[in-house]
């Protein structure tokens, strides 16, 4: 696991390109002036600099950044210090066009953008280890550089013949025969067998495209190929005496790489958030941006950095909103509540040209300190300094609900039973949201993290068991543990091939049924859950559901609702089934919000799970941070108007925040109390 | 034409790929022991199995394949053998990339899917030619061998090298000279005149794409190309000695195959189904389904056999939907009205894995025998015993309308009067389905197929005219044939070189009218047609038109129907011409489905078309076998509740089925009774 | 400045194709009967007509041609000859592969289609001299030729190695530097250096895509690269003897050409127009028109020729519609009213095959005189020679809107504010709208034209300063002038870098205010303008707006209107600022067409702009041609049905068309007068 990074204080700060600005030395000294007043403490700098740091091949340029990072360090602002490997100079591609990457379609790009070049490259690699080591051997004993930005934004895909050949490699190590390769992948289908690796091709729309068994590993691979290629620029770092820790910079729901294979290779994890504020209603932004949050969180279950985030519209969403007055300030505790122990932004000043000049920036083209943005930049600096001993806590969970990377992967890739849409992310949200409302933190966790010492663990549309998970559930369910199951799971294994024998595979005993057959419906089309008389549940309303229904039979279980119309009215929608000390749920259909508010909310209190806050209005968010005994209550009222809400004031006294019985519009209140899961 | 074929039974069964399951040899006598239980006595073995049956190059593997049909026939269960042309293995490409197909855009594939090779390269047709020679050698002879499965679902085309020499030759022996081809493709617009047929190149997004003589004569060398190589792969078969029949299966609606230019080539025609039911009301898909299978019985004019259709739900519709209680069964009971002599479907046991895994099969992944599906399709296997005399009956009809390849590729390529839509399928649909309403078995005509001896004939939409069709039309009425033609009509000769001098090119003293003008109407636009007062068809409802409204001038025709409104209001909207013995009526525009209905309806009646059962209430399908002097009357309830219908029970007996003056919900019932044509 | 032209009559006539007629000389002879009864004076010969005239290389036939000038000629009617560079033949492409064109994705086409040659071949450009040499020898002294016809609606870009070569010159020329380029394109973000010209690369979806300065100087180089091939084209017959006028034809809403850069190069603009007629309300289409028709006038302010209409519908759009009985007359009108001295169509005789055989003609397929459309059509030759004395004469403006093509590429390729949608050319079209229902003739004018002599210049959207401009108005206002800008103007310098310190940039103290945020709309949010009390141009009602707030602070200027809702509610939404002897508004937001209808009125008014007629209904378009000291007004009802209009028929009589205090439903009445601005 990363080592634990605690910077001691609130970074605020963000993206800082100072190279574009080398030919007025006036803005720099201006930048720093306005930094000050800003409470802003720390930038991210050197981030696509590498055509000023290495304009010509093996010439190099660190005086200017050097000159940056100490009169920086003077005014007590620190450095996050980039790897340039976010974009590479013209001279390289045009040198060494084996740096540029192959499409799916098997075309070599040209010299152009960014986060496109090919990780397998021994050319890249190298120009890459030359670099990082120069960069470190100047900067690694500077104190005024906290930690290292590896890249920026890791992703995509090269297929060029470098790539392939790895590829091939990386399947001869998993499968070492092309005959264990052909059953994983069930390759007999349409004579698509392997006769030996050799034949092996990346997927590609002129090619390969629906073998589902390749193009999962494929996926695989180019997410072992970039931890590969992230290893290499950290371990020439450290082979040049830098041990200072490292991250690398997340996206939201980001499917190109699976995150959690990074956790043992940064040692802490960042991201960049973009929510579109105002496009709802923000309760609802707000919710989503908080699982974002709490997926990135849960990777390696500790604080991480906000590492961008906009000071008002960004340039390149479809509609650019400025960000209502107060609402900067909400996004930001909202961040530090779920985790953050920053508030960066993209970018500190805006660039004067190209394709993000206008990007939202904490100094923009106007240049001057007296904007509504400024203003509302330094109060959010304000509220960090009140903060910082928030620092390094934790944010303590009762309940996780199952998100895997490789199953979103393997099921979306599947053609089954709604190529038009299944909506698993939808569905994931849908658990999260109802464990949310009752203010409890949510971790976000993959297949093969742990599940003890959770009380309730819910499990939506897991498509894809991998190996062992089963045992898990089994296990934890035994031992006394709430498992929360849906349609469509335990349906294949790693390979994406099918398990015989009935499904969900290995918990049939465990759930207390098997699923027979699943319906898709068509957009419109709906069917309803009515509960069954006498539920132990005590459920009474009738929920629509929509998109996918299962139909089960069952063995053990007890039905909790069932379908209300078409041939399988009065089938099981929702059932229970006690197995060891614990119980099993499973839903068997794609239901609205409603449903798993209700249905979460009396599971919850059944499996013992402990609410901060009793009542919790629409629009309230709580969530809590602990450092050793200490817990910090943040409650944040994302409606439009003020909300009356009652906060357990007693056990934990307001700390910061305007609290009389009703909190702001947009406003947030910091309780501070004992830690300790309380009613 | 095709010889006589009849296997003796209704054959129930379908794709089977025991390939996959060599490994676990209990699951093959599972299959066999299923197999009996459902009533299945067919399977259709071998497709894509090239993989298998020749692993490596030149390496031949029978052996598993003999034991498979020897364990089959043993059994009482035949085998339609297939040649394994529908994927080729990946040594084959490697080897050999000329096998791979390339692009309009001249891109060459890589390896991958299916369906995807090049029908002109000599290695593949040597390899082809080895294999099915191969295959022919060792099961001539075998007694449970039926048929031979000729490939699977061709279409797509190539553009190669080896392709465009081939098109270019095929150029040469249709036109002699380049000047005949210029003057028939009109290339001297924009300076697009050959100099010599070596100048030829196939249309391309990159190059030639709207010259059309050009496009549509490359779509008939792609047809003309598939149908050679089919005859060289029927070609290998004879030559090894087999007399076997030949089929190839073929696919709803598709465009890129004249289907009826392998009337002469396949023994027996068989197609593909898969409708989506409970999309929409189902006695509407039922209709739609019905014309296709009317147009595959149309090609050879006798009985067929459906080669594939899904027992469920598939896996690559945009949404799988169950099939409901008794669809099953009514779906294949309107496959055997229309002509079918099979209920075959794909597939048989489902695959584990790779892109169809989760398509419907008889024996599914759980792989019991105690499923919904399973119990289905059982009684469907019931039924079809019971049908067992009508193997072979035809039906015979007295009506017909012409629907040709041709025409659409030309007038749906064609720049023209509406280029978002001419509806020239749906148009072809109204028509026929006003003639079905009426109880009316209806054959779908090509332009070279025959029209004498029916009563009524439709030609909607008939844009190109080849060579001899206004003539055939001519002698027809002359001979006292109704004729029903339609705006659009006429426009173009084989080449899509304009007629001159007015249309409908040859008919205008047949339809006593020339058409002056036609006037495309936006989405949401309309007009309609007002009865002309007294008119001879006691026409008295108006009905709406949209998307084409053509404007006549009439010479001896009179209106029965004139424009409601814009400046052509009062012009003719619908006439009526004697000419010889018989009648000529001409639609101006496109109409509701209402005005065909009454409009054909008195038209059949005046004609003399004799109907089987007076009064069909909707969602009720009436159709007619006839072998020798019996007559098989399907009436068939397509509505999701039972319904009343007076049958002609004195005359035709119930033989099979429930009925007591009504028909169940997707109820059957077969009356059986002398052949004849009664009203 | 391109020379006077003048034909001494009003042309009638079109395209005109007998080399597809050849081999039918009788059809060549009709040609002329129907030309005749038709008025027409007019064909343009030999667009299109390379492969008859060099059907081998170096073989050249002229005699058809001759011969049909001649017939025409010795029959009364001209020609404008055209060059034939529009289609190549086969034999060139095939022999020359250099002439085809190189998409962005940097694949050469194969042959095919037309106007798509690279312009910098040395080969092509050999090829067109030699071409162009021989016609101008055959034809210079022909006295039925009249003009030259350059070529057909050039368009398009070449990315092949030649145009790389001439691009990187072109950039040379510019900017002499690599560093000032960098500068120029802030090539600094994403480490997007050169080092030198020679690492230019054209933009392409595999390359560079988001450089805005490149790709801005990449459009400018297109539009010089074929301004430079028609400057070859020209001097090709002018060393060859020829001084005839040149022309070439232009195209609606053509976004790849700068057509102002063309002023200089052709002694008259021509254009080809093809309205949707009777899509919307008929009135609403010619205004749309109408502002295309002063687009083209406005690049010479001068005549111009309507090059191409459609005498019915076209074969090209998404539904082919018919023009109404009067609407051909009514566009006719439209088209002369607003400068043009001709009305031609595409085709005279409609071509027997290929891609526009359906595209309406003057004589179609059918052959005869005794259409509905060739009626129509000799009426509008009728009126053309009854309008004789209008030829030449000009539209004199007292208002102009800046519509500048460079602003539009840069706003539109610049992510920025919505980049969903903008809503440029909607925008300049509220403003032209509002001046031309108050009868007004309205210049469009680019930034490098003059603003004197106007009373009133709008300016919308004016994103880009280019060089001078802000002094150009500034100027202007001080002198006395009324200047319109709008939100999201003044942004960025001529190569897309943003101006630092304020905007709209040097304009702050002319308009008394600096823009400091805009705000983003979604589809279907709104804000509200609401007039400040006692405002000056006493606005009393309230308008929507919509997409764009943009968010100004005052320093001088005054609000007239201010927003209804959200944080920036009662901030300024228009505003006024009196600089030196003139004015100067501000339009904050997107507003709704009526503010502009109520805002320019007022504005206009106050500026001192007269009227010719005082009240115009809604659907009439008033338009005025003056010659010498003669005014010609036009006044067109475009609604649906007759409509009242008082016209000062004292001051100026009625010289044509019917009135009687009412004009007709599409009716043109044209009133003669004494020149002068009179209200």
């Amino acid at each position: 696991m990363a080592r634990e990074v605690n910077f001691g204080k609130m970074l605020h700060g963000g993206d800082y390109n100072p190279e574009q600005w080398l030919h007025s030395p006036e803005i720099l000294e201006k930048d720093i002036e306005y930094f000050k007043k800003a409470k802003i403490n720390e930038v991210s700098l050197g981030i696509f600099s590498w055509a000023v740091l290495e304009p010509v091949e093996g010439e190099f340029h660190f005086e200017w950044m050097e000159k940056i990072i100490d009169r920086l360090y003077e005014n007590g602002i620190s450095t996050i210090l980039a790897t340039p490997t976010g974009a590479r100079p013209r001279w390289m591609a045009q040198k060494y066009p084996e740096v540029l990457r192959v499409d799916a379609s098997r075309h070599r790009n040209l010299y152009g953008e960014r986060h496109n070049h090919c990780y397998t490259s021994p050319v890249y690699r190298e120009k890459t280890r030359i670099m990082n080591t120069k960069l470190a051997e100047k900067f690694k004993d500077h104190p005024g550089v906290i930690a290292w930005h590896i890249s920026n934004e890791y992703g995509g895909e090269c297929h060029c013949p470098l790539c392939q050949a790895a590829f091939k490699n990386w399947l001869k190590d998993k499968y070492q025969t092309a005959d264990k390769m052909n059953r994983a992948w069930a390759t007999t289908f349409w004579s698509h067998r392997y006769n030996d690796f050799d034949q092996v091709d990346s997927p590609s729309p002129r090619g390969d495209s629906s073998l589902h068994g390749l193009n999962l590993d494929w996926k695989r691979f180019v997410t072992d190929q970039t931890v590969d290629f992230v290893k290499w620029e950290i371990q020439a770092l450290r082979d040049a005496g830098s041990d200072k820790p490292t991250t690398i910079n997340m996206m939201y729901d980001f499917q190109g790489l699976n995150y959690h294979k990074f956790a043992d290779v940064v040692d802490f994890v960042s991201w960049d958030n973009y929510p579109q504020w105002h496009k709802k209603e923000e309760y609802l932004t707000a919710m989503d941006n908080g699982m974002q949050h709490d997926i990135m969180r849960s990777i390696q279950k500790k604080p991480f950095l906000l590492m961008e985030n906009c000071p008002s519209a960004t340039n390149w969403q479809s509609v650019s909103k400025l960000k209502k007055p107060g609402m900067l300030h909400a996004a930001s505790m909202q961040a530090v509540a779920h985790g953050s122990d920053s508030i960066l932004y993209f970018q500190l000043r805006q660039s004067q040209g190209s394709s993000e000049k206008f990007h939202g920036a904490v100094i923009d083209h106007y240049g001057k300190d007296d904007t509504r943005v400024f203003k509302e930049i330094t109060e959010v600096g304000e509220s960090l300094e009140k903060l910082q001993e928030v620092t390094g806590a934790k944010n303590p969970a009762q309940v996780a609900v199952v998100y895997d990377w490789e199953n979103r992967w393997a099921m979306e890739d599947a053609q089954g039973p709604r190529n038009k849409g299944l909506f698993y992310k939808e569905t994931v949200e849908k658990s999260y949201y109802a464990f949310r409302k009752q203010g409890l933190n949510v971790d976000m966790i993959d297949m093969e993290q742990d599940l003890d010492g959770y009380k309730v663990v819910a499990a939506p549309m897991l498509y894809m068991f991998r190996e062992g998970f089963e045992e898990k559930v089994r296990k934890y369910v035994e031992n006394g543990g709430t498992f929360i199951l849906t349609y469509w799971s335990g349906i294949v294994d790693s390979t994406d091939l099918c398990f015989l024998e009935g499904t969900p595979h290995g918990l049939m005993d465990v759930m207390g049924l098997r699923s027979t057959e699943i319906d898709g419906l068509y957009d419109g089309e709906y069917n309803r859950g009515v509960p069954v008389r006498g539920n132990e549940l005590c459920l009474t309303k009738t929920y629509t559901c929509n998109h996918l229904c299962e139909l089960v039979k069952t063995s053990t279980a007890q039905p909790l609702m069932t379908y209300e119309t078409d041939f399988y009215a009065g089938m099981p929608a929702l059932t229970v089934n006690l197995f060891g000390k614990g119980k099993a749920y499973h839903v068997c259909a794609d239901f609205e919000q409603g449903f798993y508010d209700e249905v979460y909310r009396k599971i919850a209190k059944e499996a013992g799970v402990k609410r901060v806050v009793a009542h919790i209005p629409e629009g309230v968010e709580v969530s809590v941070r602990r450092n050793q005994d200490t817990d910090y209550v943040f409650v944040q009222n994302f409606n439009r108007q003020p909300v009356e809400v009652k906060l357990p004031v007693e056990q934990y006294p307001v700390w910061l925040g305007k609290y009389d019985g009703t909190i702001d519009r947009f406003g947030t209140v910091v309780l501070k109390g004992k830690a300790g899961e309380k009613e």
